[in-house]
């Protein structure tokens, strides 16, 4: 078995520019998130901020044997994540997955990457 | 002793254009492996999608005392990875081993790097 | 519960210069601490150099159920950050936080980023 | 306490080229040690390569309390690291400390960085 139920993500900030083309290019963080069981995975998110109270939660799925790589961009419910505000994040899961975080700047004519991957509940 | 059996990777992508020449400057992703035992390892690899059933598994070797960095893009059998996809991974060791990941994205005419250490199994 | 109490990054160097227009650009280094707790966690953070002894207590306030992104750039007391110098940080907090260091480099004229989850106490 | 007495990098590459002025802007990759501790740490690094012997040790020395941010392009005893060739590193020290490893890359005008913690033994 491998993966963990509970995991958080201290850095959180979506660039509120782009240039380049197409959706590919837009500035964004995305949430990878593995399901490698034999079962669905039921997710919760929290999202955390520096002067309001947490936002959530987001829920998602993500089914049996497959991977869903989500932007934090195109999350609406219970609220779309601002753009260009610091925030973080804790994910529950009820069953084992393993997450990692990225993010692609395009702000400047040539993109920049960042990935890492999240801190494992105990 | 320093390494671990079973090591999953959440975040892949094989961005489909590269600009710049030859080998080098090719967007690419590669997990690197490194097998500081005295004794050789095989590995299985699994790759997980957004859409479909796993494909695997991917038979690599790393002789003892030797790493290996292998271009997700030179994959073939079973399967080549598909490009501008999202995927996952998952690596079964029979000896412990270390892995990372990292991706040369040059669709742009500046590259850009990202890395992750791959999490690993209990 | 999610976080540990200590944390230490082996990294840090502040870029000297930017280009690039405002603070959103300007070469930096980022702190990113979120505090998931019911209670205020209140961090002590501690500079390492190459060359002289540590710098600090730095202390730093995360409220519950907040994050904050903490820019080395802007820690003045007990001393400003040096820039274009190695240094290394140990933060220790009174309640379990999780934590994440991120540099923006803008010294040339397309930015670059990287991000690596600090390591965590025993 | 923090840190451990063993890590393991399995990422490891040098570009052979650089754009852009002087050391700083050098293509190199850099391990970063932090020595917290009251005493002094001594360090033995191996390297490790796909189609040869491993090369080491190289000897390093972190005095208490300093953070050492070393060029592996500077490192020459017993050898120097090729350029332009896939390698993985293992650093074991008789106290603990942390490791991170980092690269920047100048090939292009613009430059790229990457970050990862490395792997603690167990």
């Amino acid at each position: 078995m491998i993966g963990r139920t509970a995991w958080a993500i201290a850095e959180g900030y979506i660039p509120g520019s782009s240039t380049g083309g197409g959706r590919a290019m837009e500035s964004h963080e995305t949430l990878c998130v593995l399901n490698p069981n034999e079962s669905d995975a039921t997710l919760e998110l929290m999202l955390y901020f520096a002067d309001r109270e947490p936002v959530g939660p987001y829920r998602l799925q993500v089914p049996a044997r497959r991977t869903r790589h989500i932007r934090f961009n195109d999350l609406s419910d219970p609220a779309p994540v601002p753009r260009d505000t610091d925030y973080a994040s804790v994910l529950r899961s009820d069953v084992p997955v393993v997450v990692q975080h990225t993010r692609l700047d395009s702000r400047q004519a040539e993109l920049a990457l960042l990935s890492t991957i999240a801190f494992p509940g105990d």
